[in-house]
């Protein structure tokens, strides 16, 4: 199985997509359009690829990408937590670090770690996480340490001089695995549903409005994101996760409630959660719950 | 083809009867329960009986008669025009008429036109607005004039002094015609569908909940009326008609959601409106809009 | 202080003016649009008058006289537990009793229990349940027993053969204490306002739209009721019962927006209620909650 | 006055701020959380910094920024229309442009007008679109022509070979202008309130509580993003411009709901919308209706 990730090696990406196939082929990608279009022209059988982090937010890039073009299917997520290593040369002591190579963001990240423990280190940016363990591994790099995943220190020649660094212990990075839409994983109990949706129109009543679509069928979000149709200013599409599955009846009926109110519903899929922590059920919204009430209006029309 | 009806003969009840079976065996019957339980006993086909009246409400005995016991099923409605006749005495000038004999509702209806055309006559208390006609013609009246339907002044021996009188010129009282729940009327694009809902708890956000269930599938409400369950003070149900016919789409998924939402549901009928008026369908909630959001779920689950 | 009532001597509304007047002046009426009106000319302090039964729902006279007419204002509420005094002449033995006299409400709320323990006995019409022991005492009746309330059987010369009877052990009867509006009783923390609106337009959102003012503030309904406005079928008031005193802040926020969206409210009175329990108070609607949040947005208009 | 800009010069950024104060001082900034800084630390009056693009949705940095740190007040807006000028050294003919340098979202946003006009040419990339016409002017240049700004167009000593360039003829990019908060611009009746609002409770009721927090008051919201709070994955903040000045009683009402159900509000600022447009004011939601509502409810409480 051939499983395209956001590359270069080492990243976060990398150890997502190896949580997710340990066995796969790793094909690293430029950026996250490059993945997806690898799966949609089926040189690979997955991509895996960032949607949201809990700091910085939802992936527009992703975000986009599944929602235009041909179709594609999300079939399974991963989250990673995202904690740093600092390595260095072996022998280097700790107390030696001036400066420090690694991708900016991840500098932001470990600010306050870096302020308390070097305060006198200073930062030169790197184009990836992964850069530095390379470079320092093969003697090429300009500055004494670097901040890295702990996939990409266990990796190369270098030593750790401290890891779990992070400023935010909550830190995570939710991943996406991507696939054509063949074949819907089965439901589980503990599924999420993710969906594309327009509002029909734009003032506070339209969102109202859609999400009256949920609560009355008693389905929760765990996450709801604005993005721009393209159009005009004030126009938004809303990136949801529902909890629960398609293949169960109360979902079934959010999404023909949707495609019957709002202009375009893409459905992206049904698939496991990372956690797996069942929905919770409202009384009255179970499968069976929605089965009697259907046996028993049948029963009204033949009366 | 028999039909009870709230007696005696010439009220607006029996008007209702004859409107709704021109050639039908009238049946009159001392109150609501016993036309009711006639239907239920397989003595007569239909009963036609008092639903709401524009002035003074529901008609509680109706609506707690139907809501209580062996189904029964609501087949058609027929409003009447509630105006007066003024009736005498053959050879009755009007300016001599200083008694009425009728109904204290009657007279309550009709206070203001007494006011201005016969501000000196009294009112005497009858049973019955068709008491006045048959004991004016027999001459066994204690009063000079009747205020009566105009089915009962043509039928007896009296002269018609005044007709079309009332204080409310829009006054109607909305009748329904009850059988057993042998066969649905088939739908004909102006429907009604009358329900008895009991609430899941008693908050605001109850009701609130219970509404939503109709509005989220566009069914607009026609009556709500609230009624005691019986078991504590602020316990109530809530006698509905919605728009529509339970053939259709729109209202079964609404049915099937109050099923799943509410402790009670009582299917009460679907059947033409009187007005023949049709009613609106939102933007997607005709049947077709429904079955092409069924077929589109299900093409996401066959992939 | 005189406190008007509806009579005769002896009925659950004499109870419950006493109740609230142990050393008023009772004043019966005849009915309730009569004990209203004597309040209105200065006649009487006060009117006791029924407002709702947990079996056969909102009294209507009582809700139309006080939505009509010149204001008057509810300063309290007594509840009536409804259950019956089975009376007879000194001397006589329960198994002895044959007929029973008493009003047709009292006795189709007792109708279990005279069939478990007087399967014989017949039941005799009288206009109150109060004519009973008066009959009785003075030799005057023409049935062996009567069902009365306990206030009734105490007051005259009659046996009690049992008491405590009733088919439902929670009928209660819902009393409101009405005086002109002079002053408003303080608010004590639990208390209750009503109010009688009517909707902007009569479809399922103009409820909606109603009970939104009341759940965005957290005010939750002990009561509901749907009266007719009496100009055509399908136009509703609604008369109310809130949780809250229009004293307190979230209650003039609510009864606000009522103003400004619908084009009635009428303001029945703010009182006590008759069992004392505190109103819940969601997060963020106390007086504090309220003024704070005015405190910042005044600050915010000062920048 | 000075006035701070994502520089470098001939940006959109200078375009809108040229567009707020034609007379102001211009201090071109490497990023938004540096020109804020600025207004912070008494630097320069005001910022003009991109908040939304109708392509690419909202300006994180900007949002971001706003939200956290020393207040900071919006007092007005600047939307422009995003199209291109190609430039090139005078003498270029446009059928001779094979190599085109500028910011690689500029490319992506003209990238079909290139393929139907010069279906040959090949983007180099450069930091900002208006590093082109620099280069091109001082024949430093690597590329034979630039896609940039009017402004920048006209600046420099290049040539436009073709102007008003853009694939979505749509595309703009709303700015702020911010201050500190010292003073409030005035009501013009065509005005945005913005707000940075966290949920108490991250549920689909949660979104749909704090709707109908501006619903229940008619105010009609433009804008709507989430925002991570960086605690969790599924926490979000919501970014919103609602119709309205703070100074207006619906909003008051509005702004202390909020202040009262959620955890946080921040105040970003009410100001003059840029097009002008007066807000659609719903029966009852002007301030003479919420005048009127108080004062008749303070007449209650005399009583």
């Amino acid at each position: 199985m051939r499983c395209a990730y956001l590359g270069p090696e080492g990243t976060f990406s990398e150890e997502a997509m190896r949580l997710f196939a340990p066995d796969g082929e790793p094909v690293p990608c430029v950026d996250v359009p490059s993945a997806l279009d690898m799966v949609r022209m089926g040189e690979v059988d997955h991509a895996v690829v960032p949607i949201e982090n809990s700091v910085e937010g939802g992936v527009n890039a992703t975000l986009d990408t599944l929602a235009h073009g041909s179709p594609l299917m999300i079939v399974g997520e991963v989250v990673v937590p995202i904690t740093f290593a600092l390595v260095a040369r072996p022998g280097t002591r700790i107390e030696d670090v001036r400066t420090v190579g690694t991708h900016p963001h991840a500098w932001a990240q470990c600010r306050r770690w870096m302020h308390d423990n070097l305060p006198d280190a200073v930062h030169v940016p790197s184009p990836s996480t992964a850069t530095g363990p390379v470079a320092l591994a093969s003697g090429e790099a300009t500055y004494d340490a670097g901040l890295c995943s702990k996939i990409s220190a266990e990796r190369y020649d270098v030593e750790i001089l401290a890891e779990d660094i992070a400023d935010n212990w909550n830190a995570v990075t939710r991943f996406v695995v991507v696939s054509t839409p063949k074949r819907l994983p089965p439901p589980t109990g503990a599924d999420k549903t993710t969906l594309m949706v327009h509002l029909a129109h734009n003032e506070a009543g339209g969102l109202l409005a859609m999400l009256e679509q949920f609560a009355v069928r008693g389905v929760n979000l765990s996450r709801i994101e604005s993005r721009p149709i393209g159009d005009a200013l004030g126009r938004y599409g809303f990136s949801i996760d529902a909890e629960g599955h398609i293949a169960e009846e109360r979902m079934q009926e959010v999404v023909m409630g949707l495609h019957r109110a709002c202009p375009l519903v893409r459905f992206m899929g049904s698939y496991p959660t990372a956690d797996g922590r069942r929905a919770r059920l409202d009384p009255g919204t179970s499968d069976a719950d929605f089965i009697a009430a259907r046996t028993w209006v049948r029963s009204l029309l033949q009366s």
